[in-house]
């Protein structure tokens, strides 16, 4: 009798993570004899620690087509992270009990660092219990941090989204810099890793002299090199676009956004880093500025998916099946890049003992020199990403996105302190 | 001798401007015969008044064409507001006189309320010189207010922008709400008016349960009643969405932006509606938040365009043209809607003296009775003009705007102190 499958979404959630279900789903739907049913997590693995299981398979095949096309997460994710093995056996046991109470026999755990690792001890204890669990890590992040792939998931779309935004953007101050604003600041998402903000760097090309300042979290920022690199560029252009990551951060340390600043309550007064940027700019040179925080609109912008992204998300839902029905266990499919241009890749794995704890960060030779702008090899690496255009279907103006039945499963076990 | 044409852009840009550029230039070179050369103000009348005007007889059709799929001002647009006839009649005489020098005998003024005013003014001062110019009016502006026209080029794409971020960012807080954000905060433009506040609520519908709550400027802000409907929203649907417009105000006509905070030397800490509205959620109820501005991405976001407003945007420039060559002088091409649904419109006009200096406001009765939604008049009224996709090209993944030569015309009169 063929095992069921568990899937389940981790951590924060993007614009294709539905694709790489819709690709687990179909592939486990296209393969009926060889895998039984699949069992999505309500928000992630708690679902299953909670043994709150849904039931996949009273969707119709067009609601989960229709995942392909619809942002966030269509079952729940949940930000939580297992601890280790050894302060938390009894976690990793009831998740056992869970998947042998409902015949699991494949575990396939949908997201970014701290899922690959809770994978692989899925997979380890499964082997130390006796219970043969096939764990499979998808990748998702839009922070693109894991390493071996070539990509993440959810990345593409953001970086598409980023710098699209910012060309449109400064199109519009170009175009009113003579006498409003002139410098224009957006605030975009990576706290440890500047991928993001590099894609603002897309802005510019052969055709597109715009003028784009980045703000890395890669380099401490310096104020005042940085007030003379917005100076010059309002100089040679009439404005300025700044895009600063959320995560830019003084020599010390301590980010940009975090002010000391307090209302007058005497609470500490969020801000973002781009109004901070902003100010500090209208401080030193005068000119008139504005600023956005794009924050989620970014990772769940699907109506501006990249092509790409869609595709790779959805092939590494389904050669995760493939590779579990082929026997693997304790992997992760990645893509790998066999060509630039024109953009190639094909399907690799990686074992999760490599994925695991592994932050890739950026290349040093993607920063230009000054520290403010994206090299030729950043650029050669990042445009395949947002190549192509993936529009989800409109109706009445709005596109169409799925809200699944999401049945539950009968329970069969007690309860489970959490 | 046919007479030459002046055009110009006219206070904060839009997606859909040059859609309006293209309509009034297409239209112009397809009635050679009966008007000469279309110049081009650059940067806005700023150009008139210092005879910086550009010859778009320079531009081939293909670029000229490019424009309807390209947002902000391709000829640059400014924020001057020309006093009034009496206090400034030197400038008002001084545009006739480059009008004459140029023989242009036609002036294409493409703005909101402000450049309506101007527009008429000029109309009315050519007759006292004795130099006749034919003012047309082409409408712009994303806050939809001004009178008579059924809608305002520029709004319908900004609203599907709001609206499908909305949805878009809806789905990701749903999906991660048990363990995360619960209450996300979307600030938005609109100073005075919250027709695009009010977009925000189409990103729920009958097929969308999504618990929206909209801040509009036209009610005074009420902090107990605001957290009362987001804890109640947070009950029933596990998270919370708010559209809060920057215009939103105390009671006292302060707005919530103005916080009346300082940083370390003392200067005032500008801040975003959005942040406060989030902190306030925060303390009160002690929901994790997440909140965005969108800023000038609103208005700039050309690739989610409606195609209602770029058409419209379109027709209005041709039919100012048209206008002027059947011999109208002193009015406004306006979108007339003759069905709601399906939505039905056709060009009229109407005389500059009723447009200037009328501000159309929300309808009470578009704005629900708790005061934080919209009602299905107001719904009924709006999704028409998101309705339709009308995508850029693009090329390597990011969009192809046009980037005009915009070849300066040789000066003919002296210098202009402005």
């Amino acid at each position: 009798m063929a095992k069921n499958a568990f899937y389940a979404q981790s951590g924060g959630v993007t614009s294709v993570i539905n694709a790489s279900a819709c690709g687990v789903i179909e592939t486990a739907r296209a393969n009926a004899g060889k895998i039984g049913t699949v069992y999505a997590g309500r928000n992630g693995i708690i679902g299953a620690l909670t043994e709150d299981l849904i039931d996949t398979s009273k969707e119709s095949d067009a609601d989960i087509a229709a995942l392909r096309h619809t942002p966030a997460g269509a079952f729940g994710s949940c930000r939580y992270k297992m601890k280790s093995l050894e302060d938390n056996r009894r976690e990793y046991e009831r998740l056992i009990e869970v998947f042998k109470a409902h015949d699991i026999g494949y575990f396939f755990y949908n997201g970014g660092g701290d899922s690959a690792d809770t994978c692989h001890k899925v997979s380890q204890i499964s082997e130390s219990l006796g219970f043969p669990i096939q764990a499979i890590h998808v990748p998702k992040t839009v922070d693109n941090d894991l390493p071996i792939t070539d990509n993440c998931p959810g990345f593409g779309s953001v970086a598409k989204y980023i710098a699209v935004s910012t060309r449109e953007a400064s199109f519009d101050v170009n175009s009113m810099a003579l006498t409003s604003t002139k410098v224009f600041v957006l605030e975009v998402m990576g706290r440890h890793a500047g991928w993001i903000a590099a894609a603002g760097g897309l802005a510019a090309d052969a055709d597109n002299d715009i003028p784009v300042i980045i703000i890395f979290p890669e380099v401490p920022f310096e104020q005042e090199k940085f007030l003379a690199a917005v100076k010059a560029k309002v100089d040679s252009h009439g404005y300025c676009t700044v895009v600063v990551s959320e995560g830019a951060h003084w020599q010390d340390g301590t980010f940009l956004a975090d002010q000391g600043t307090r209302d007058a309550f005497g609470h500490a007064q969020l801000g973002g880093a781009a109004p901070v940027v902003a100010n500090m700019v209208k401080d030193a040179h005068g000119y008139k500025f504005h600023w956005a925080v794009a924050d989620y609109l970014q990772r769940a912008a699907r109506h501006l998916a990249s092509k790409t992204d869609v595709d790779q998300a959805y092939a590494l839902g389904k050669a995760g099946v493939e590779m579990a029905l082929a026997g693997e266990n304790a992997i992760m499919p990645t893509v790998v890049r066999t060509s630039d241009a024109p953009y190639a890749w094909e399907i690799g794995k990686a074992p999760l003992a490599d994925v695991a704890n592994v932050e890739k960060m950026m290349p040093k030779e993607f920063i230009s020199e000054d520290g403010f702008g994206i090299t030729e090899a950043c650029r050669t690496y990042l445009l395949p990403l947002i190549g192509g255009e993936d529009y989800p279907p409109y109706k009445d103006g709005m596109p169409v996105f799925v809200t699944l039945k999401n049945v539950a499963v009968d329970k069969k076990l007690p309860e489970f302190k959490m």
